[in-house]
């Protein structure tokens, strides 16, 4: 009788549940549903076939800190200060000794969906500061567990202590020591430690009058890759793909909990990614970007495109693909939309509602912005993308043994020093040319074509850019 | 009434007809079911939703010619004939002037399907031989409409002539002539036309007692690419992409077909591709190999990895997915089984019966041999795979901008000399590696394991190697 009433007409205009499903380092080629050649993500591929695949879905950043930060704020990185002036195009994130984080002026996406009556928990990662004012819940969550950081270590804990794992305020115990990792064997319970956290939080919740923001933002796929005891050895790809195995089931489970609960049509959920695949740590502990050019830390669309998949029961078409260009900041302002909620008016927000292009299919129009650091690397309208620089990593990094691109060379576009293309920029179709590997002739029609187009988006970007003040140029080992 | 006769209980013991669909240079990476990042093809993906999905597919050998005479003899190019001794590791194929073609003591699966009564039609592509005596009507098949090669030209028609299309025993007119091909805009109505046939051919052979079998072997996805006007433009891929989606739609349409005439529960289909896409014609005129590693030519997974799906309404689950290692020669032997028929026992066959795998689900071990000419490059056994030898191919051609792997360099596997491994093969994991970047350490129990059998498959696959007569020796124009 509850669950009929819950299901009634009038709880069909109440603002649905939201549940974002980030994951860590997990590329756009490591889903059945994009093409990895194991396909062992049984329960995302149904995911898919019940909602709507996104294939021109990217991140705002190709590292972790900033994209989760423009995921919060719906803003670049560059605005909403996820970035440094230390050096060029210099990637930058949050370890345990930066001194910044998340600045109060920031109004982050739990933050505002208060105001419509929404409870929201953070279960996993943060990364957006360690010092007490960057907390999650000075931010606008009401619960967090999780960590500030990523699962790094073991490490010594006198000189460096190892990351602290919260419950709300409180800090209940540190990864390695209460939250065990096993480096050798690649053993660790915590993807079901965060999935019963998801499945408890929603039981909670179904319960209550409130609707819920659930931010699920778990690092399994992150180095060290990790899996529970009864997933590990499962995979065809080995430890990376028993997370992604673990993470599949566990995204399985959350859906069919909705579904017991008959909360699934009231439940906004989608999963994506923070940034591309981590080639660096492949193949043992890195994933695949299936067809596109490089990984993590890069603007190619290796670093940048990710997996993604909107799913809500009796309201997206099941089976739906949406070529709709998206990004992860495009989360805050969909969110705000589902909850009946205005972006704030006082600031420039960069994440577009995509409710038309989820619930009507329709095509919105607007650029994609490829960012590092302080740069704006590359930008994509439509089908075209153009590069104003080129770098993978720097010729010392290299010839360290560090590799963003591994078995790929582009001549002329994964430079080991950073090019300047900004009076010519390298443009190429994604459609004819998903892999970044053949210019357009600067000669062509087509390239005029395409680069006036550009030059207008770009230029109107530029001079309306307002950079926000750097919080990723000072680390200090007395923060920790 | 007649249709409903069709279905009845006398049917469903009869052999069901068979039609294989074998594309021409399309990739693993060309399908939405395969990761394509357009996702173009949505009656390839919805055969495959309603049928099974073969992840580890592969062809017989890495070029057209090779590959279709292993495909309807069951057996390797190096034994049934079609591989050269001309130099180490060299490709052939059937260009207009070759010598050779398909032996008569060769037993095509036309022939051995006659004894079970089957009708057996050829449409498009034959690629086995141009003289009289390799005509396919020779070689078990009661119909033709098609051509003996590629659609190359057009030709001068002096000294070479375009290359003649036929319907059964007579030459009805050439390419670029009779049957136009316009290289400028890339119009051509020839995938029309042969879908008719196809459409043409079943409607008249369901009014028949007797089964049939149809090769459809269609090239618009060979170089010099096609599309009908319909589709010119369509695809965000470019005209790879306009041939992709006028092919998408003919098996769409043939599959409905099927439906509408009540004997798809009767009709095994198979779709899949000769060898892996010519990336060498790409982006404009070839297509994608996905996560795999360099293309057509090569015996890396790029070469030889292709789309497969079986579709059997009523006998194959909807859905399935299988990671049966399977082979273009399992065609042969597939087809015989469904006939109810034994391969000859008289000669080596390498092709297995894959029901079990189709209908049961079951794996069957069984290895996958990567010939390029007359010597075994690599072999896979499970998830490893063994390179004996090496080559992209030679500098020489590499420095005339023929390219066998663009944008791809992985140190000491692409090589462009011929690298012998012969007693320390390379060895990777393709599960974990499924784009061929990091071989295993030779120093490692993985590797010692592995090789301890896969050196016992080689041994005996050696031991008993008894190779053809090459026919593809010697070219003269003669011939023509």
């Amino acid at each position: 009788l509850c669950l009929c009433w819950a299901l009634g007409p009038a709880a069909a205009s109440a603002p649905p549940n939201i549940l974002l499903l980030l994951m860590d380092d997990m590329g756009w080629g490591d889903l059945g549903a994009f093409g990895e050649p194991s396909k062992e993500t049984p329960n995302l591929d149904q995911m898919a076939s019940e909602g709507m695949l996104f294939l021109d879905f990217y991140t705002a950043n190709p590292l972790c800190s900033p994209s989760r930060a423009a995921l919060l704020t719906g803003r670049l990185p560059v605005r909403n200060g996820f970035y440094t002036t230390n050096g060029h195009a210099r990637n930058a994130y949050t370890p345990q000794d930066i001194v910044g984080g998340i600045p109060d002026s920031e109004l982050l996406l739990p933050e505002l969906l208060k105001k419509a009556g929404y409870v929201n928990k953070i279960i996993g990662k943060w990364h957006l500061g360690h010092r007490p004012q960057f907390h999650p819940l000075k931010h606008g969550f009401d619960e967090w567990f999780g960590s500030p950081n990523c699962h790094f270590g073991p490490f010594d804990n006198t000189a460096l202590p190892n990351i602290p794992v919260y419950r709300d305020w409180e800090m209940i115990g540190r990864y390695y020591e209460d939250f065990k990792i096993d480096l050798k064997t690649g053993e660790a319970n915590l993807t079901q430690i965060y999935l019963q956290e998801a499945l408890d939080f929603i039981s909670k919740q179904q319960t209550s009058q409130q609707p819920f923001f659930l931010y699920w933002a778990i690092d399994a796929t992150h180095a060290p890759v990790y899996a529970s005891k009864h997933f590990l050895g499962t995979s065809q790809r080995g430890l990376y793909g028993d997370a992604v195995q673990e993470i599949d089931d566990s995204v399985g489970k959350i859906l069919k909990h909705l579904q017991k609960l008959g909360i699934s049509e009231n439940t906004f959920v989608f999963f994506t990614s923070d940034n591309g695949a981590a080639l660096i740590s492949a193949p043992k502990q890195g994933g695949s970007n299936g067809p596109f050019l490089c990984g993590k830390q890069t603007t190619f669309e290796g670093g940048m495109r990710e997996p993604a998949i909107a799913w809500w029961p009796g309201h997206i078409p099941a089976g739906g693909v949406s070529h709709q260009l998206g990004n992860v900041m495009d989360l805050f302002s969909t969110s705000l939309s589902l909850a009946g909620l205005q972006p704030p008016g006082d600031r420039q927000i960069d994440g577009i509602d995509l409710l038309p292009a989820v619930l009507q299919g329709k095509l919105i129009d607007r650029p994609i912005f490829y960012y590092r650091g302080n740069e704006m690397m590359a930008v994509r309208v439509g089908l075209y993308k153009a590069h104003y620089w080129t770098w993978s990593n720097s010729w010392e990094e290299y010839s360290k043994g560090i590799d963003f691109c591994p078995g790929q060379n582009v001549s002329g576009v994964t430079t080991h020093t950073q090019e300047e293309h900004t009076t010519l920029p390298l443009l190429f179709h994604l459609g004819r040319d998903p892999g970044e590997k053949y210019p357009l002739s600067f000669a062509s029609d087509e390239y005029q074509r395409a680069m006036e187009r550009i030059s207008a988006v770009v230029q109107q970007h530029k001079a309306t850019m307002v950079p926000g003040e750097p919080q990723l140029n000072v680390c200090d080992r007395a923060v920790m």
